[in-house]
């Protein structure tokens, strides 16, 4: 299956620490070729969260319906709640051209590139396991049980990094460098022979 | 075979009108980490050809010593005369960190993949043939059986283009976009999954 449309499908993966949502932000800044996908969910909002900004907030019974009628681009079930993406705002988006922006955990990641193999995957890291460490305990927010439950999710979910296109190091004050990188990935993706399998026939044309 | 170091060893294919002279002088002022190849041939210098510039200038018994020690990274045998790129130098250049450009045709750019997988290939080429045609006759240097026989050429060419990784479309006046291309796709390379398979494993160290 593909989508059509010039834009990309990009899925963007990274453990606690790996300052994703900088990156993401900074990049969203930087340029206008990028939306981010803002996921349907049917948990209730948090206090400060908006509808239609951190979340599309769905009841259980209109997600279901979604699924069966193949409304989901891609979903997955999480304590009791599903989550997933809409599939005809995404497709909205790749048709105009833009690029969508998942931000999505390794099993969705998975997911999304079985159904969309055009899709470029990319994991955002902390420059090495020990600064992540640092920057999880530097915000002082979490219990050590909680860091120490990221810190060995981050374990397993590396155990799959094989499934992703490619890893970008996001280092200390280094946001708009690795937005920068991501920019360069599209760039170069949208170059790649793979994707324009005819262009010595419309070469000629 | 790899090459190891971190430099890329990058093919730049593109046939006459192509532009591939301007985009590549314009690459290498815009950005030091990219170092031009000069090949070795044992054709004779023309006026105004300097040793050690436009080629290396050695004696055929000396090309053949070099193939016969491996001393040649590629190399090709056209109107009675060897051109080949000199191993040693190439090595040199990857091992300082910098990315090695040879400028080669169809045939080098496929011998080059068969013995470095890790080797990327572009191909640079005009918007289109009829672009292509127009910057030819609009030269005005070449008589209509020179012109006739290279658009025919890139038609044998074109042909073979899904020997290449990427296809990059050199616009009238779009040198610096097509050398932003090029650095781009360099970028993007050296952050695929595939040239650090053991990321995940490094991360922990």
């Amino acid at each position: 299956m593909s989508i059509s449309g010039k834009g990309l499908l990009l899925v963007v993966s990274g453990p606690a620490g790996s300052g994703k949502g900088t990156v993401l932000k900074c990049l969203m800044e930087k340029n206008d070729d990028f939306v981010y996908s803002v996921s349907a969910t049917t948990r209730a909002p948090r206090p400060g969260e908006v509808n239609g900004v951190n979340y599309h907030y769905i009841s259980t019974e209109e997600f279901e319906e979604r699924i069966k009628n193949g409304g989901m681009l891609e979903y997955t079930r999480y304590c009791e709640n599903y989550y997933g993406t809409p599939k005809k705002e995404a497709e909205e988006v790749l048709h105009s051209g833009k690029n969508l922006i998942l931000e999505i955990e390794v099993e969705g990641a998975e997911n999304v590139k079985r159904l969309y193999p055009d899709a470029v995957l990319i994991m955002l890291l902390p420059p090495s396991f020990s600064v992540q460490e640092s920057r999880l305990r530097g915000r002082g927010t979490e219990s050590e049980e909680v860091i120490l439950k990221r810190l060995e999710r981050t374990r397993e979910e590396l155990k799959r990094l094989g499934s992703y296109d490619y890893v970008v190091y996001n280092r200390d004050g280094g946001a708009e460098m690795t937005a920068d990188d991501i920019i360069s990935i599209v760039r170069a993706e949208k170059l790649r022979l793979l994707r324009s399998p005819d262009a010595a026939k419309k070469y000629f044309e």
